[in-house]
């Protein structure tokens, strides 16, 4: 059975900074989010999406913390949910510390890759320079790691381009449409349309709004084929004034899948939809 | 409390063409429509869209039918399911037997109002002249009867537009965007999108798209912040190969809309949408 | 030297409709639109667009007139234009008397072939049925005619697809995007990008807006990349309250292609772009 | 008469980077620059826009040399041309650095305001903070000073935004669209009508695109009613493998602007389309 009508859902756990006191359900330490991320692939999620946080709930590159959380979920002998690290998880990190994670450890299957850099408004601006993206390029097709590659505006497409021209990136690539951070791209069915149609043929792609546009870019995420990232990392609330869990966002996710005549990918399918290997313990 | 969040489900329950044997749930006698417009009503329809079909199936204009039809529903004492007549039940009916019901009728809500002509391919040329158009505005006006601007392709937003600068329509409309008809534009998001934007501030709309489109175009309108329109008049299927009835299309739409965070609107929410006058009995 | 730099200048010298009074330098018999043609060619048109009137200035299919102008504009030794003549030259015409010229006539190098029906504001319908138009593409593909495919709306590039899946029409196409008629396309930039992305690979395109829209689509379809059509029959004025001439319309648009880089393709350069083939006398 | 014919010609004289054997006529010192601004306005360009350069002609943001350069420019008595200064020199200035001339000299009326920061491949991050932006618009806000509100790409729309609200930039703005280097939007019709469809109505707005794509967007931009910009920091050759002059440069766009039927804007109308104060010496 093929998989054209299976659509990836990536939980992102945790992401880098919204703190517990916003949404007390956001998992921080390695136990926190391993048991989470079991619980998300048991509602439907294919892929987890993973960030550290320090003692103090800040983000933090820490590889000893991406290891110990790798560790915890693959101790979970019937999930086998793909693993996603990012690579932009503490603003205060060199380019190497971000990459230390993905340099040195099993077990990271995917990554994020964040194309290019921008205002994060109004707090500063998001650093991804041409040298960072050439060296993380370069550590994630040596490593046989699938890159993400997170699109905020529309000119990070030229970059992914021509990163791909250098070598540095390997063709099909996955594409990941942020919408709705304030100095990227709005969060708008058009901005999700206007990317999709102008990603190299063969790609593949999922899309995410943040905050209260979560629902809007989901269900056109859906109605355009895409594959679709929830999870507290982009948005804390189920509806109004009611704060989500995980385990939440991904079962209405999976819901509307089905109602759309889809289903979830199971992480497998997820694999086979991305090129990734199969998962060997 | 409002109706920001409440979406109008249009159910079509018949439509002129397609026979019972394609698919065995279309209803087909006035009988057989009111039963299933009283079911789709309380599976959540704020509005039902008839055609007649004659005793051989074909669709009719006939007026005695749309009464007998109106009686029956009406007849159904908890249910307040807002009534739309199409204007283009047969395409051998004259301009004046098109408008026989809506000129005569009493408990005609809404009506359609194709606003331009085009190929409908490959059997012939869907007419809607400007000389019908403009007989039909002003009989829709005089009778406070509610069109509904069935848009198929680009062009017939100005033409709505040029008949409302005549006086024939009044603002603000309400829009039924038609897609995937072949000859009229195709049901993508795109084309969604591309209307909607192009509609005048403060008009409503809905959509749906034809056939094995319905659940893309439904979950774009969804995203896009319109309502929309379901039934077998569109779309015989409920998935590959299994056939849909009415209800089924209806409760799958408005579950669509809850998992989206709004709510099925009630015939009366939908006639404060309209701007369509209370009913009474 | 190749053609990618040339640009095809279409005039469009009569249409059906306008009278003289309204533009006295409007050519309306044979040898009148004949001298205009080859005033045209001089000036940079590669095509020339054909329409006839009969002695009252009305459009006219009669085949002899059509012959009697492709005679008298062939007399010319040096002038090797291409010959378009229109197939929607009279709206009382029935579809044979439509296609007569294109069926029995030697010279007739391209036709037009409007793929499909609308409601042209306020007149009427302009009707070109899909019998109409599977005929019409037998009879030009059978006789080695280049049908310029005139679409006005969004719906007829479906229309011109099925012909031809349908064997009616051969690719590549070339497209002809009429736009700014009530009823159909508006005269925007943003149409005729919607229209230019839509066209299978490889086809050929040019483009017109009527009236004061003719300018901006004349500098969008260079932007574009396309070829451009202009005439009297779009469009009477050179600037506001000064009427045109066919000559000063395409030497206007031959010097616009000149500044924007590019030159007015001859016909013979014409005829390699559009896969017509070489002039015999 | 009215200015809604108007078209306002930039020239962008020199640049921050192109070093003079790429193209010889690129103005450098003062004198250069001056000359160059007169000539370019004695060709209708009603702006200029200007980058200093130091000895080894290198960008710079020299306070003293713009203040030269101004005094240059208004020492030619027949000139009224708007002088618009860069604030994105020097790459390798601190903010205040490129403040300085913006808060301290007189006769500056319009300055660049890039609304965010993204990767100018392959070099590196083109860095506007919000600090940055906060900063310079209270800057020029305060000394009457015009922003030409840059945008590369589809995030910067929001950031502007942005500071409209926080009372750091007064409306109705003045947006450039840059267009076509690679990290920011491509240099596209669509992507100038995207930017063109966002931006707040009442808003003025002019484009260009780098390189070879600076006639389809001058041709795309007359097109859809907005203002140019022309001149060697963005674009170095007439046509393939012919150096521009500025000169050359503004002379084309305004036979352009006159075969569009239009004129370019004296430097008197555009300080009124711009509401710029009246030039007082
Ligand atoms: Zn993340
Ligand atoms: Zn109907
Ligand atoms: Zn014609
Ligand atoms: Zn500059």
């Amino acid at each position: 059975m093929g998989t054209e009508n299976k659509v990836i859902i990536t939980a992102a756990l945790t992401g880098a900074v919204t703190p517990k006191d916003v949404n007390e359900h956001i998992p921080l330490t390695p136990a926190e989010i391993a048991a989470d991320a079991y619980a998300c692939w048991k509602s439907g999620a294919a892929v987890v999406h993973l960030h550290m946080r320090d003692d103090h709930g800040l983000g933090t590159m820490d590889a000893a913390k991406f290891a110990e959380t790798i560790r915890l979920i693959r101790a979970y002998e019937d999930c086998d949910v793909v693993i996603n690290c990012t690579t932009s998880g503490d603003n205060r990190a060199s380019d190497d510390e971000r990459m230390k994670h993905v340099s040195t450890l099993s077990g990271v299957e995917m990554a994020s890759y964040d194309a290019g850099s921008f205002n994060w408004m109004p707090g500063g601006v998001f650093i991804n320079s041409p040298q960072f993206l050439a060296k993380l390029g370069d550590v994630l097709t040596s490593r046989g790691i699938k890159p993400e590659i997170e699109i905020f505006d529309s000119g990070m497409l030229g970059i992914a381009d021509y990163f791909v021209r250098q070598g540095k990136l390997t063709q099909p690539g996955h594409f990941q449409f942020c919408l709705g951070v304030l100095g990227g791209m709005a969060a708008t069915v058009e901005n999700l349309l206007y990317l999709k149609s102008k990603i190299p043929e063969g790609s593949t792609w999922s899309a995410f709004g943040i905050g209260k546009d979560h629902l809007p870019i989901l269900y056109g995420a859906l109605a355009l084929g895409g594959n679709v990232r929830v999870g507290l990392e982009d948005n804390v609330y189920f509806s109004k004034g009611v704060k989500a869990t995980n385990v939440q966002l991904v079962e209405r996710a999976a819901e509307a899948i089905r109602l759309f005549g889809k289903a979830p990918a199971t992480p497998a399918e997820a694999r086979e939809i991305l090129s990734i290997k199969p998962l060997r313990r």
